[in-house]
């Protein structure tokens, strides 16, 4: 009966597996039999919650691998990016809440160290993990312990700066047992970006030992009896050729490539390499979306469905969904094109992400996508902008932060005209903490020269891109991930003033006959950016005065002004971090106006808010109607 | 006449120069003598005004040969870090200006946009200049415009991501003239940091070839007879195996290395370059000091040296100089190193600089340079605290931009305890608003987890660092550059209360009697850092209170309160931007607590201020005693 029973249960052998030690009891022949139940879980449970699918189908054998070489958790693992963790997730005690994934309460799409003691370090942004892996080793050979540090990284991810940072300092290290796994993915996405990738092509596909074939060829080509030892060197090439990888030349032991799919390659290569010493590099294939037919099709497709059936995938919505900010401007940025031949648009490795499919399609000479490399397409940006081009440089509010000190030293304080379209400003939802925007306007607002913009809805989206772009200044423009109030953004590119707010709701006074009893405070609720609608129902309920206010920076003082002087309290609201943030920069423009009031500051708290739905999450913060009504309500009782 | 005044005068054909035009109507032959006499006026001038030496001295040949070669400011030059750009600035028109080098109102150390339309790209942070020089390229390609950008990058430099992200972007670009020169001047430092490093050192002394040669003999070791073949690829690897090197991989076609000061190798080595299609790559060496002896033996020492006589040379000074923060810290450092083994030092390339010379000596194992790897740094640390270790990041205020996403994203989400020592917070004088730590309040201030700390002298500095050292979370401290009160720190590591500030002088109350006309509102200043001192002057005679705030977060808000419910108007001071700085915090808890008062905010402008003496320049923005007092009575005057 019990066998009959595991072998009707499709994921028999994956109950058997509540840790690492369970999957390192089995015999390495089920190990093949594991992997498959372990991908069917995947897919199954992405399919039910929505989630990243592509990579982690994608690294089911070489996470299997992993567990089953290395002593876990003890040797220590870092996942890169950290979105491919499901198979890890699963193994590691998770399997049976997977079906919280994403979800508010449940568990993160991301590794997180108050999750699970075999997630090691958390991640989500690209390319951290070989310097915290490197840390890691290098601290247990400081406390002489005798464990393993291992950082899987993506291709895309090897592109960014710090991944070069960290292997430019790990290569030379005299201690520490740290192994690099490349996970080489991205053959299938095209075009691919950069050197690099370009350079992992030649490396797989054999072209790069061609070549070298091929400069002996040129050398040798006066005495020709060589040729036949040209030929030899090609027998020898793999052993000679190959290993001098870009990677060795930094100190790595390069070791690969390697199918990623294949345990037998997987598991031997992995225990040869624990036995070596130095900073070991391993370069392994894997395919996007391996083992679901339709994901290795598409793989950006399947980079992260919402919930679909397997057997029929991904299907369109019949009716369309509404229009999100990322559509908005990337409609903006292609009209805006068509009109300024100035106009040039660039994306760290964000292209569909950051809504410029089209435009890439329709201004390939204008379009740049610099690869996973923020701090150079600012700068880069910079450069273009000294030209009198006028670079739009899409990036996500949260990806900013990895180009801050070139916004300030290479941007803002040449003063040149660059318009930053930030995207993800704010909650993201199921992304999570990693992922929000939550600090751009104080860490945006303290730098001269600089400008930003929030937009209410999608026509000021639209109006606000054309008040930045018209500017001889850098402007960001902040909008939030997602649709807005569903407001249809006008054909024009007409833009808003420049640092104008608006009222949009005034509070009437209250006829003396009317009143009973205490009246409350005159209220003026100073709303910056799409939380202006529950704002306006909030001032509708509450009879208070509604200003629209558009800019962080520059604050429309005079609007605040007027607003200071017939009101007894004011109320900012705005999806980000109080701290530094627009209402602090009200409550400056008060006093420097010499109008101190009281107020009431609503945003963000102070602390790192977790992965759950928006809409959700801003009622927690007290961000929708009902909260900005009830903090208002409080504000007043305080005031009495 | 003429020809004995001009023979008689030294600098007789540098000042035929006046622009670049003059230099290249000049024959060939005369560029050895014009090079020789900027190199005399480079020495003269510098030491004369002090600024940067060792690096300008190593960059006349290759500034004179791209002068000569390139049709500036046609051609665009971006040199990286630019403080090596005094020879420069001497052919383009600022050759007289040179005694204002680095001082308020003259020319800056630095290229400056608004300086010279030969000056295409502000510099001063390390490794930009790739990714700006691209950004010209491709837009003059765009507009159709034959011109070249060459980014002249230090090997110092080349560490750092940013310049690796921009190499991996324009290797593939299909249009422009873009032009690398890699300034290779670092031998004469050791120990060299990272592997890139030791990478060109044997890409230079021959050891990259003779290893090839040496994998080529294991390689045809079984096959005697061939033993004869490798000698014949000796003679040709000059062609084949040394330009395959790391950055041919990249894409560019690698020329190098050639002597940076042989006008006869650079002159006709940059005219072919000229000619050539796609990417260039230029390895230049150069010898930091060239030319002058001193500097030769030791270009650390004459990097950024003081005033001093050529003929004598750097002369320490008799009386020695007062105790800079920076030694506080290493001092510091030290004694808590020796008394906790699990405490890390780790820099970014500021060994020197951030005062660690005497940790990596006594503590070698536990000392980390990264080289310039900001982010790299951050994150390293963070691998390291979750393995239990306690790291202490040495960064200046500044350079933490640079690792703005890691603080937040690595160390602060996972709430790790990493030490940011932050120094050169504030104004920092001669090197200008590039480097100014005018920002480090608002953006860490809004990001949860962190705290920080701003010790008013240096014997709070030594107590402040103890304090952060204790947390359990990340904690920045931030000093200013050189000296401050000159208050002597204490011998013991003892602590100062986490996130407690104290009252330093209590305003007393004016009798009735003694009172003639209206009293001024009841003033308390709070002071943020070393301003404490100039507040306390003010503080006396504005019959004050003042109070010594120490952290800007946590804020003390149970003595905010005390204050509040004492004084009628309260005054900020604090050595940063004013925008969300502490002065906004303030502001902030003010509301929180229902305590809404007048509040003056003092502080940094909203600008970028230029270099100058920086008592001068903290003068200029009104944050000397006299300017808060001047401040405090116009702020009552307005209130009155």
């Amino acid at each position: 009966m019990t066998s009959t029973a595991s072998t009707n249960d499709q994921y028999g052998l994956l109950k058997t597996i509540d840790s690492p030690s369970d999957l390192r009891k089995l015999p390495r022949e089920r190990l093949k039999t594991l992997a498959d139940q372990l991908r069917a879980y995947v897919l199954d449970s992405v399919s039910k919650t929505g989630g990243h699918l592509s990579s982690n189908l994608g690294t089911v054998e070489l996470t299997v691998a992993l567990h089953y070489v290395f002593n876990t958790p003890q040797d220590r693992l870092v996942w890169d990016v950290g979105h491919q963790t499901y198979p890890h997730k699963i193994l590691t005690g998770r399997r049976d809440q997977m079906h919280s994934l994403r979800q508010f309460g449940g568990i993160s799409g991301f590794p997180l160290r108050s999750e699970s003691e075999y997630d090691t370090f958390g991640t989500a942004h690209s390319s951290t993990s070989i310097s915290a892996a490197f840390g890691m080793a290098q601290a247990a050979a400081i406390k002489g312990e005798n464990r393993w540090a291992v950082a899987i990284i993506g291709d895309g991810a090897m592109t960014a700066g710090m991944a070069f940072e960290a292997l430019n300092n790990a290569g030379v290290a005299d201690k520490g047992r740290l192994l690099v796994i490349l996970n080489d993915n991205d053959m299938s996405i095209s075009p691919p970006v950069g050197a690099l990738n370009r350079y992992l092509a030649q490396l797989m596909s054999g072209q790069f030992y061609a070549a070298a074939k091929n400069v002996g060829k040129t050398v040798l080509k006066p005495v020709p009896p060589l040729f036949e030892l040209a030929k030899r060197f090609e027998q020898q090439a793999k052993g000679m050729v190959v290993p001098a990888t870009l990677f060795e030349k930094f100190g790595f032991n390069y070791v690969g490539p390697i199918d990623g799919h294949d345990l037998d390659s997987l598991i031997p290569t992995l225990e040869n390499l624990r036995h070596l010493e130095g900073p070991q590099f391993l370069h392994v294939v894997t395919k996007k979306g391996h083992g679901y037919k339709r994901a290795e099709a598409d793989p950006i497709a399947y980079h992260g469905p919402s919930k679909f059936d397997p057997a029929v995938g991904i299907v369109k919505p019949s009716t369309p969904p509404k229009q999100t900010f990322t559509q908005v401007f990337g409609r903006w940025l292609c009209d805006m094109a068509e009109q300024d031949q100035k106009l040039i648009g660039i994306t760290p490795a964000m292209r569909e992400g950051s809504g410029m499919v089209e435009f890439h399609q329709r201004f390939p000479t204008r379009y740049y996508d610099v690869g996973i490399a923020e701090q150079h397409a600012v700068t880069f940006a910079g450069g273009m902008a000294t030209e009198g081009l006028k670079p739009v440089v899409a990036i996500y509010s949260t990806f900013l932060q990895r180009a801050y000190d070139q916004l300030i030293h290479d941007v803002a304080l040449q003063n040149l005209p660059v318009v930053f379209a930030l995207d993800r400003a704010g909650l993201v939802g199921a992304d999570g903490a990693t992922h929000a925007g939550a600090y751009d306007i104080p860490f945006v607002r303290c730098i001269p020269n600089m400008a930003m913009a929030c937009p209410a809805d999608e026509r000021e989206c639209r109006q606000l891109l054309s008040s930045a772009y018209a500017q001889n200044h850098p402007v960001c423009v902040r909008y939030p991930r997602g649709a807005g109030a569903g407001v249809e953004p006008l054909a024009s590119l007409d833009a808003l003033p420049y640092g104008k707010g608006e009222i949009r709701r005034q509070r009437h006074d209250v006829a003396q006959a009317e009143q009973t009893g205490t009246q409350p405070p005159r209220t003026a609720i100073l709303a910056f950016g799409t939380l202006l609608y529950p704002a306006l129902t909030a001032g509708e309920a509450l009879n208070a005065t509604v200003a629209n206010m558009r800019w962080v920076k520059p604050l429309d003082v005079a609007l605040l002004r007027e607003i200071a002087l017939q009101h007894d309290v004011l109320v900012t609201v705005e999806e980000g971090a109080i701290q530094g943030g627009a209402g602090s920069a009200v409550l400056e423009a008060l006093q420097q106006e010499g109008l101190p009031r009281p107020v009431l500051q609503l945003g963000l708290d102070d602390v790192f808010i977790a992965h759950g739905d928006p809409a959700h999450l801003l009622a927690l913060q007290g961000l929708d109607a009902a909260g900005i009504e009830a903090s208002v309500r409080r504000f007043w009782a305080q005031q009495a």
